[in-house]
């Protein structure tokens, strides 16, 4: 079983909310941080606790390097314990690393993104260099059941300076990474008709979704844009396909919602946690009602 | 001053030799894997011997961060003890990272491959999500006189799929990549003409090299694909300006030129050392007699 497919039942159970820990030591409660001495050990007791407030209510967790790599080695650490605390929950992970390297380089990636300290069940990848820096990745993932989203066409604004290039034949630099995506043998589906590997695709850009869904059938969407980049649950759900075949992320509209709260001042990571959980409530149940639409 | 200016004194003075340390623990000799007890340690005292061999000798080292990723978390650490190392050699590193996301991101992991545990004197990027996806980079290298190599065509067969994509007007898109590269004011020229961020350029297209070293005269190069990938010192050279503005990187043909030699069976790491230093000074040679043509 690929897990794109355990993907696709997590959807069906839970809805599509992929809870992003992005999370910098500064998201983390005053009361908190000075509790755990440092900003690694705050980043984890906070992680933790949003972890066991919504783990029953997400599709899956996205955790961005990124925030661990700038605390450095410590960092890391914590990166790991967290991704092997999300398992321990039975939830998946997908690890926002967004790697893209020739070949030989990309199977070590392999290796160390699905097995060992920082194991995961998902990873993203660049596709810059060309199919021959994803391969090994496909060929990791089959042995180990894992799973991957290829970028194709990102929520930031920056990326209509080279997604966006034209090409001819009225397509764009992305179609033809999701062309490619979807024409590639070794990309196998799975039992609900999704392929292993799938695309990053924002809710930016309401007027291109229904033609990306078309196009790109067999791909299971992981879906950046929502709140802050300005995608709401109406888009999101324009790239859905009959309700299920991706998961929308949203990563600091969740984990700092604790913010907008009165009394916020003296907050504790059970304080974040609970409003954690009403955020991933709102947004799952506003996407479940635009799906079933 | 930036760093390029010092990449630029470097090459001058030692020559254009880039020296990956793309080390797996296989390619250690076997007796110092067994003495080390474990891969990270072997690693580590296998680079620790390369750098001693041949640090006056070549331009730069180039870090590709897989290989430690691959060992976990005990292979970040030496990782991050090995640039540490390479800086206390007075030599420049490029951390060969390829990294490439959205803003808020990019400045997380300008901060961690800037500074702290994993600091480096210059970073690889992956352009695909776009300028805003580099600009933090610039900035934060700005603040500390950092640099970095952004993928241009790089130098695998799968470089076709999307770099070499036609976008009109006899244009590639890794021409649209080097053209917003040299025009973007933010990235600023330094003493020597080049700019603080160049691109990744492989030497194994020679008929298109005049012409990129023409259209991008300002921007300084990090050149792979010599050697294993097909690409001679003839070929890098043409990607040279008046002698200089490029590094050339190798990394197997140093770091396991040890096993073509009789006797390597009996190896340690002074021996793999001392033809890591040969391999050096014959590809330094070749190139330089290249570069004054």
């Amino acid at each position: 079983m690929f897990n794109v497919d355990r993907l696709f039942e997590s959807v069906k159970e839970r809805g599509h909310v992929c809870v992003g820990l992005d999370t910098a030591a500064e998201y983390v409660p005053d009361l908190e941080r000075r509790r755990a001495g440092n900003d690694a050990e705050a980043v984890l007791a906070f992680n933790r606790a949003v972890v066991d407030a919504v783990c029953d209510i997400c599709a899956c967790f996205k955790v961005q390097i990124a925030y661990y790599e700038e605390i450095g080695l410590d960092g890391l650490r914590v990166y790991s314990d967290i991704l092997r605390y999300i398992h321990s929950k039975g939830c998946l992970v997908i690890a926002d690393v967004k790697r893209g390297d020739i070949a030989d380089t990309a199977l070590r990636y392999a290796k160390a993104h699905f097995s060992g300290d920082f194991e995961a069940d998902f990873v993203t990848l660049s596709p810059y260099m060309g199919l021959d820096s994803i391969e090994p990745w496909l060929k990791e993932a089959q042995n180990k059941g894992k799973g991957a989203f290829v970028l194709m066409r990102t929520s930031n604004a920056g990326m209509r300076d080279f997604e966006y290039l034209e090409i001819g034949g009225g397509k764009r630099v992305y179609h033809c990474v999701g062309d490619k995506l979807t024409a590639f043998p070794a990309n196998l589906q799975g039992n609900y008709g999704y392929r292993q590997f799938g695309v990053v695709t924002g809710c930016t850009e309401r007027d291109e979704a229904a033609e990306i869904r078309k196009n790109y059938g067999d791909l299971f969407f992981l879906i950046p844009g929502y709140g802050a980049q300005g995608g709401g649950a109406k888009d999101a759900a324009l790239l859905l396909r009959d309700g299920n075949g991706g998961v929308v992320n949203a990563s600091r509209s969740i984990i700092t919602a604790w913010r907008k709260v009165p009394g916020s001042e003296n907050a504790d990571n059970l304080f974040a946690a609970v409003e954690a959980r009403r955020a991933v409530i709102t947004m799952r149940d506003d996407i479940l009602k635009e799906a079933r639409n």
